[in-house]
């Protein structure tokens, strides 16, 4: 039986972590590190994301403040809007809340965020700088990823890895952190990795994934990974988050990718969903906000 | 037998192609596109390879220029050559020659060069717009191979390839091409990528290499793939180029990655060395340099 990666434990020992960092960050003559979130529109489900962050960050000691702002503020607003923040000192990190309104440019919105303050990893100067193993603000999810498989204390030193999605905020993120080269400056993964997505086979993602040491999903097709398809011991990490019906309650549930309780019956460790990647996504969100913090303390005071 | 593609016929037709294209620009009332190459220092093999590059220039119908500098230039000195050239609409692309000396920070210098005049790929914002399958300039080599596999007509969708080697200007830029989605801006390649490096144990490497339906390797390891790593017709694209000495007659010569003789019994498509993928390089950097001036012709036109 799979050992469990209990994601919500690994999470709350790093925002206590966090926690500590930022007593000490204080007591050193800092103010709080600080968080802004920007969130257009009434869809519940982004305001709840963003409620929780904000939550998280009060936990920890962060700073944090939303932006409400309704569908109609036009791309000039809010690209000024991000432009004021960016250049307030009292702001480090600044995350604007996915998907924007059709109106909205999502991708010059993303580059507008200074990459200091990118805590979430999203303009392209710090997807190009991830993807050349430099030290950057990294996607929160992935870094949780990352940093699962690092408590977890899972070995990834020329192992095969399989990442299933190619989606470019998680799939491929962590496909680059897995084989990160350890002569560069980030985190050395050192996996041989194999990028599997909607047009792969079927019976080449279940080859490629028989083979390999470590699974990661994040489809969002519920249980496209069946206990076939995952070698003996391997680790398999659940990204998927899909909402369905569960006909034994006829209440909603969220599932991952992974037929979980099969798999865990040949995996050596197995992600829960939910429990597992989701709260890390979160608090690699915290990590990012105390990272970006510290960076700008440090490039104000050369100044 | 596997059949032969021949990299210098394809990057002939394509600066041909140029060529047309050039003539038919310039009959429209534009310029000739431009190229400045920055060369520093006195490496004859640098200066080589900037002197064949001004030729192909010459030769497609781009204006070329090469401005050297001795190794005692200073690192701000070059930024604000850099940036003196960023300015100047007269120039379209950009290309510093690398390696610079050991006290010039490389990355930065790559970061000067502008987004739009960067033909060989190498700023950070475009090695991003990249990865997340944005329309950019993409580095020369990577591009290369892109374009003969195209024109070989080799099937990619749903594919299984291999890319031996994970260096930061060829492995993951080709990794990258390969399985981008075709929802994105770029071409759509779709195929299933197994990243391999010098951490895949050759066990692993042998049976990934099997698998695939396209190899490409990059490593610079003479021999490093062998006839029984390749499945029966096979598409095996050789980007590996070391100087060696042949016994047979004593002097030097240049061989790739693939044992070429007794894979190309196996292989359904191969590339030689030379004469494969080395000449497409130089075909793509025109190909870059007639894009950037041809978008920068439209941003000037805006303003």
């Amino acid at each position: 039986m799979a050992k469990l990666i209990d994601g919500k434990q690994i999470a709350s020992e790093i925002r206590a972590e966090l926690r500590e960092q930022i007593v000490l960050w204080k007591a050193q003559g800092h103010r709080a590190p600080q968080l802004t979130a920007i969130l257009i529109g009434d869809d519940p489900a982004s305001a709840t994301y963003v409620s929780n962050k904000m939550k998280a960050a009060e936990d920890v000691g962060i700073n944090s403040k939303t932006e409400r702002y309704s569908t109609d503020i036009t791309e000039e607003e809010l690209i000024n809007r991000i432009e004021e923040l960016n250049a307030d000192d009292e702001v480090d990190g600044i995350l604007v809340q996915l998907p924007v309104p059709d109106h909205i440019n999502e991708r010059k919105v993303c580059n507008t965020v200074s990459c200091d303050k990118d805590v979430d990893g999203f303009n392209e100067r710090n997807v190009g700088r991830l993807c050349l193993d430099m030290n950057t603000l990294i996607p929160c999810t992935p870094l949780g990823v990352q940093e699962l498989i690092k408590r977890a204390e899972i070995e990834t030193f020329g192992k095969n890895a399989v990442v299933v999605g190619r989606s470019k905020n998680v799939g491929m993120p962590i496909a680059m952190l897995l084989h990160a080269d350890g002569r560069n400056d980030t985190c050395a993964m050192d996996a041989t990795v194999t990028i599997c997505h909607r047009f792969t086979p079927p019976e080449e993602l279940k080859r490629f994934c028989r083979l390999a040491d470590i699974i990661v999903t994040a489809t969002g097709v519920p249980g496209l990974i069946t206990a076939d398809m995952v070698k003996e011991g391997a680790a398999v990490i659940d990204v998927g988050i899909t909402r369905v019906n569960d006909p034994a309650t006829g209440k909603t549930k969220l599932v991952g990718d992974v037929d979980f309780e099969n798999v865990r019956k040949v995996a050596g460790n197995i992600t829960p969903v939910p429990g597992g990647v989701g709260p890390m996504t979160v608090a690699m969100l915290m990590k990012n906000t105390v990272i970006a913090a510290k960076n700008l303390a440090g490039k104000r005071k050369e100044h």
